[in-house]
């Protein structure tokens, strides 16, 4: 193949394949590119066996199609530090040729055909959903999945479907994050899968471009996301999600509205007087406001009082893992807040409109 | 103690006196600042035992005059998380009080009299010279500075003084860095101290207004650096530098003239293809210009050829190590370079006029 490059747009497109490809690996065709020249398209592709990204640009011109494979790392570097405004690829057997105006880079690759599979959309897509949409649903989720591998089907988020209704849910035992959403057109039939973390953090680079429709499907043990210029598929996660509408309590009978700015900075001041052995923050709710209040034994206490501007039911103390409270406030986007609790033992839920709805497991406070 | 100061100032003041406190030490006074108020001022101050630092604010009014030891950490991260516009610190005992519009804070301390003395600037400073000046001198060499700890006096800079001439020299033994500058007073004499890296590069941060003049002096084994807002001062690194005078080679007879933003780029560019086994880069300098071209054992190759504006003597093939003419080209900041050489087994000389130098040892291309 040989093909004459704008740069620009092989930077951006290295970059987001990149972030599939895994630089470590015994496998060596797995920190590699797949590049296909065709007609008037460059296409670039790679996999880590689990997640698998492909994206065309036009903004190239092909002097001779084929395909390579080459090592990502390196052709990242060498399109990032030339400052050419276009490049010539050329492959010869499994050598890869990069000219620029006053340099020539050979590197050495491996035979296109020993590349894994990149799984094809086929037919129809389950379900459409715009760009910004899914954005939302995965940023307002991910970060409330499970870290240790110990309990795998959590490491995912859950992504369920009913019609035009999505839903995705993540969590890690002590707390839940779960988003709505609407899709743009859908099959009558639902289905709901975990999808990987990895995958999602891939989409929300693949797919900033708020007005794309994202086309999504999914197929055996597989999720595709589709738009005109880039293809993810991701295996999904085996194993079955906690039942998570157990977990969602019942309308609290006490809730507080909260100015969403003013709480961050009272949860992050009281958290700097908390440690390892005494990470809650006492939270004390009534008609005059919010005193949040915090020890950490031989170190120092703190205390910060902000306004309620608006609050139903009686007083309470309840004890929260302030760490939780600040993942969840910072994807929040809205200048309220509402917080709602039963009982200092019992789990408290923010929300933010019909959309968002967050759970979270109080702290003992002995 | 009591004292209503500007938040600002307190950030400001914080960060600086920061950058030397150590935040794990078995003597937990040293994870400390030491605040002291007096009349209209606010002095604070830390130390490692090897640096001191202690600078003032105005920006404060003393309601109580006296002096505490509180933990930095915590009173940087009450400081910098607060919205107020003032905070008010009162001290009781070994117990400080932040308090701020709508929060209150207690952190546990210890008494000032168990803090190490900070030293004074005594009687009248050896020589002056310009923070601008300062900074140039501390910035041209300190990259060059032996990482390892086994020969200790490299680990320093070099600072010489010879009525208003002052040089500074770093070296790690594969290259060497020599700065000049003038003081704009000094005393007769002459002295030539060893500064450790640390207290240099807290001098970069704590000095950076430029129109600054700072007051510098040489004392049994200390060096101190004085403003009108604040004070460094270093334990300096004991044991003899190297004869640095018989490193630098006399004017090589082959001399290119190098765009500085040209030559970093083609340096930049055939460094990719070199790696720990083959680090070196080829340059071949000729009436014609200048070709680099590196080689990497299983990876590939990489050949970049850029105009030499100006070229005197024979042409010279001769290797060099990329991160070290990096490290070198990263500071200078003129728009042109000379380099100078004599053979490929002599070492190359960087230089930008007068006032640097940088001696580079070449790399056996076998």
């Amino acid at each position: 193949m040989k093909v004459i490059c704008d740069r620009g747009a092989l930077v951006e497109s290295l970059n987001l394949v990149g972030g599939v490809v895994v630089a470590r690996t015994p496998k060596p065709v797995l920190a590699c590119v797949k590049l296909t020249a065709t007609e008037d398209l460059l296409t670039l592709a790679g996999t880590d066996l689990e997640v698998a990204v492909r994206l065309s640009t036009p903004r190239v011109e092909v002097q001779e199609v084929g395909e390579a494979l080459v090592p990502a790392d390196k052709l990242q570097q060498i399109v990032r530090e030339s400052t050419d405004p276009t490049l010539t690829i050329e492959t010869d057997q499994d050598v890869a040729r990069i000219t620029g105006q006053d340099s020539k880079f050979k590197i050495f690759g491996h035979p296109p055909a020993d590349f894994p599979p990149i799984p094809e959309f086929k037919g129809d897509p389950d379900f459409e959903i715009s760009a910004a949409d899914l954005h939302r649903l995965i940023a307002m989720t991910i970060f409330a999945t499970a870290r240790e591998n110990s309990r795998y089907a959590i490491n995912g988020v859950l992504l369920e479907r009913d019609g035009k209704k999505l839903a995705m849910v993540a969590t890690d035992g002590h707390r839940l994050a779960l988003a709505r959403g609407t899709c743009k057109t859908s099959d009558e039939a639902g289905r709901s899968a975990i999808v990987p973390t990895k995958a999602l953090n891939l989409l929300l680079r693949l797919f900033d471009d708020a007005e794309q429709t994202v086309k999504i499907k999914i197929a055996d043990n597989q999720i595709l996301f589709q738009t005109d210029e880039a293809l993810l598929a991701s295996n999904l996660v085996e194993g079955n999600f906690p039942p998570y509408n157990d977990v969602i309590p019942k309308e609290g009978d006490k809730k507080a509205t909260l100015d969403t700015d003013v709480f961050v900075s009272a949860v992050r001041r009281a958290a700097l007087l908390t440690n390892e052995e005494s990470k809650g923050v006492r939270m004390a709710f009534s008609d005059d406001g919010l005193t949040l209040s915090s020890r950490a034994p031989e170190m120092g206490e703190a205390e910060v009082s902000v306004p309620v501007p608006q609050y139903q039911g009686d007083a309470i103390e309840i004890g929260f893992n302030p760490g939780y409270l600040l993942d969840a406030l910072k994807v929040i986007d809205t200048g309220q807040v509402q917080f709602e609790f039963k009982a200092p033992n019992k789990p408290g839920v923010l929300r933010t409109g019909p959309n968002f709805l967050y759970v979270v497991m109080p702290v003992n406070l002995q």
